[in-house]
């Protein structure tokens, strides 16, 4: 057997790691022996490596921990890479440990082997692989460094994943380390841990001095203020500050629907907002000072209009370089965490500078009036369709609800409408806004919630993601809604492919009408059906009973229908 | 409109690429409109990328011609990299065409978008980038040369993938360009054509004398002469060569299951023969001259037996650098065509020399010994088990058929059994002997055979790559028998994870009694079910009639008794 494969599950217990998503696979077997013994680990097996890494990313997205991902060599190591990119792009701390075998048959034909070295490219944040060494004492030390550095690495900085590539040669099969020699192989962990420790480059990151002044100077000169929050899911470290911001009269917080931190926007319907209004009233409204933080925003009409001005200061606040300019117009750039930006802003609470209030009071006047239309427009709307049934569903969740949007018409849905959502935690898969492991994200965070944990998602990315589902047991607290509108109709919402009908049959998604149902079948789940606006609340109301089993809910819409109300409800202006 | 993607479409057509599988996406609306509006095309429209890649895999592995696949921005990209690594070790050629957002963007929060600048690394064989130029007309000749290089890279020494980024600014969708501009862009590929051939590297590539001249020598001096044949695509050009050797007295031809000339094969069950051989006869059968061509041989056995030798010559012939040693024991090299190669060595057809015909009648006669052992013993075996099974659905089989073989229990099992399968085309992905697209990759083959396309493939295999049948119309052609043993059987057979029983756990997969019968339901596939050996012939007869439309056979077993049969199979001795 491996020693040094209990070293690194040994590293991994020591820095806290709770949590390991393997799949099966022959090559891996030392890996998953190791971490499958030691008691401390939760494991979960999952045999679509797809799936297994927006599951681990999942749980990784509410744990903020990081989450093991082992593989057995070749593909298996290509399939987790859509689900690394999103880690990379969301920030996600993953450890991917992929077993491989001894380099040097590396093209020799030797069977389930691909070039494993730096496989995940620019997507990752380091590297590593355990040399093949036959000095058992040494292996076990450098195995130990490397794990202990891969740890270190994940949290430096932003987060995200790392990987460590383990060649492994055979025997792969024998016997497991005593208790004797595992102690012995803990205090060598204990002793390079402390080394490690003692020499990290890593410091505390604060804003300088000069960016703080700065930062202040541009805050007491401005009177038009938008703290702008992007995606994000580390923002709960920093609620004392944010709310301290909310509560701010000098300042407008737009917060990304997906950003996590939702509820401390002062303008939850900021997207639908920014679409209707004249274009008077929207130059009215551009700020003096922009500050952005955090990952990318949704909302395509924000964009738009930060896009068309050059305010004063736009001041973006982050952690790394490259700098971040979607709207083209930042003005300085401070380097520091997000906590240290949003604390350094919380306490600018002065009083007695040219800071009109008005502004943010404007602001609240139309979004309120908004609020009114779009509740009167959804009120009045009789015919089924995704958008009420949308407004509905968000009415219907109780408070505490861990919401997970997939990347389907529903999350610009939930985004125009800017329904309060206080009080769920937010998720979505905005890194790189693939549909490819929605599901697999809301099982990972079902598995290690206790609170009800619901999926939002289209029937592409329902469909598209099943085998999120092909896991040991479905954890009961997951409900799925399907909003089913036979396939793809998000492109007859955005502009451009419904402009060549002859075309649109290359946009949409092959189905049955029972495909969503025969999921369910498939993989046990309970099955709900919906398609009449006056059942829904009732039938969620059993659904989303915390009693009931893991389940998914299919609302069957006509795609034709969706997009007259959308019309409609696009015409609505102030 | 973006013109010059019309370019791209219009040198594939020049090219004589016939098969386009895309997947839906808004970036790619251009490529799509390109392409779709190009009749010379079949279009195939696969969601899942993951799938569409194998899919497309299929068809040229069938075809041998380039297969275009085109996707969206971000991680669909990712989700082509199982197929692109199998493509690039098994010599596909596949041509991708990813759209992207605009270089600019990257890293710039804008969303479903990666890094996709030489995205697959050391698993393409050329990467291209179309250039985002202003200057119209230069950006169609850039695009027009680079599609050109692009598809000479793919032919040139061995096939394999390249890829085409194209980044693409909005809009996207408009006017597509009129006949008169269509003539423009053709005359100008045309031109662009002719230079690039004029001034093609490429020539004709063959032994050099010297080399042809050790060749014959070794051939001459040497009286044990065995041809090995591992898995390539490209046999059935040499035909005429292969049948010449086959019935050559002199060599001995063992050819892996899945290389696409098994039946070229002097012996065709040498996997289980040199596993049931004793020490001494192995010795005796060890050759003097070993030639070995082509890809990866599954038989573990054989590996056993090669590596434990060194050969007065071990002649490998290949085209390229690495060089291929999987035994350690190649003496030389000689770089040319797999066909070049075979014409050698068909040439040698000389009496005289001091080869002894009782070589290759000692093998024979043994192989004969064995065929009747393991006749018989398949004949007395009452008992329902899966290699049992795979004897009599060989033997049901039509001449004609195109067998694929998944990497599941069952490939192996067709390799020990080592039956004739003359008349058939046999397909196995044995570049990265991945599971994840199997069943992917048959449907492809299915979509452009004329043929009866028949895939054995295991659960876990069928359960992981079910998306393959997540396409428009399911070829009626496509027959698909599942081995189910309840999960990762192959765990079972190979030595190792049978031996720490506390962690079988980890190697099988989790499924409901119904899942396979499921998921026939949730594609509208024919379902067909046996679990008794007496009536599998019968159930054969109706399910592989070429008049019944695409369905599934699922074979039930009891892993216990696969297990204990296969132990006795294993213990058959000459």
């Amino acid at each position: 057997m491996h020693f040094n494969i209990f070293s690194i599950a040994g590293v991994c217990k020591l820095m806290g790691i709770k949590h390991v998503v393997l799949s099966p696979g022959s090559r891996s077997a030392p890996l998953v022996y190791a971490f499958a013994s030691n008691s401390c680990f939760t494991i979960h097996k999952v045999v679509d490596e797809r799936s297994a890494a927006f599951i681990a990313l999942g749980i990784a997205q509410q744990s903020k921990q990081p989450v093991v991902l082992i593989c057995t060599s070749g593909t298996a190591v290509a399939n987790y890479f859509p689900a690394i990119a999103e880690s990379f792009y969301q920030h996600i701390p993953l450890l991917v440990i992929s077993a491989d075998r001894p380099k040097a048959l590396l093209n020799q034909q030797d069977g389930q082997m691909i070039n494993q070295n730096n496989f995940y490219g620019t997507h990752i944040k380091s590297f590593y692989t355990i040399p093949e060494l036959m000095d058992k004492e040494l292996l076990l030390n450098e195995s130990i460094k490397i794990t202990l550095n891969a740890i270190q690495d994940i949290f430096s900085n932003e987060m995200g994943p790392v990987h460590i590539n383990v060649p492994l040669s055979e025997p792969l099969y024998g016997k497991i380390p005593n208790e004797f020699q595992l102690k012995k192989i803990e205090s060598l962990i204990l002793r390079n841990e402390k080394f490690i420790k003692s020499n990290s480059l890593q410091g505390q990151i604060k804003m300088k001095k000069t960016d703080f002044n700065l930062l202040q100077k541009a805050w007491l000169s401005s009177s038009k203020k938008v703290l702008l929050l992007g995606h994000d899911i580390h923002y709960n470290e920093n609620v004392t500050s944010l709310l301290k911001l909310k509560h701010n009269n000098q300042i407008v917080i737009l917060s990304d629907v997906a950003s996590g931190q939702y509820d401390c926007a002062t303008i939850s319907n900021f997207d639908k907002l920014l679409a209707s209004l004249s274009k008077n009233e929207l130059e009215q409204l551009q700020p003096d000072l922009l500050i952005s933080i955090g990952g990318p925003v949704l909302s395509k009409s924000l964009k738009k209009w930060l896009q068309s001005q050059k305010p004063n200061h736009h001041i973006r606040i982050q952690q790394n370089k490259p700098i971040v300019d979607t709207y083209n117009n930042v003005t300085k750039v401070i380097y520091t965490t997000n906590e240290d930006g949003l604390k350094s802003l919380a306490s600018f609470n002065f009083t007695g500078n040219k800071t009109s209030i008005t502004y943010k009071t404007r602001w609240e006047q139309l979004s309120f009036q908004l609020h009114k239309k779009v509740n009167t427009f959804i009120d009045k709307t009789t015919q089924w369709n995704e958008l009420s049934a949308t407004a509905i569903v968000l009415k219907s969740l109780q408070p505490g609800v861990n919401l997970q949007l997939a990347n389907s018409s529903v999350v610009r849905y939930v985004s125009w409408l800017g329904s309060s959502l206080n009080g769920f935690v937010v998720n979505s898969n905005r890194g790189t806004s693939g549909i490819d492991g929605c599901t697999s994200t809301a099982v990972g965070a079902a598995m290690v919630n206790q609170r009800q944990t619901v999926l939002l998602t289209g029937d592409l990315a329902f469909l598209y993601d099943k085998n999120a589902f092909w896991i040991e047991s479905i954890p009961r607290n997951l409900r799925v809604i399907v909003f089913n509108n036979m396939g793809g109709g998000i492109f007859s919402l955005i502009d451009g492919p419904n402009k060549i009908k002859k075309f649109t049959h290359y946009f949409t998604t092959p189905q049955k009408q029972s495909s969503v149902k025969d999921v369910a079948q498939l993989f046990g789940l309970d099955y709900y059906f919906c398609n009449e606006k006056n059942k829904l609340e009732k039938t969620l109301e059993t659904f989303l009973n915390p009693l009931s089993s893991a389940a998914v809910l299919e609302l069957k819409f006509d795609m034709q229908v969706n997009a007259k109300v959308f019309q409609h409800f696009k015409n609505i202006k102030l």
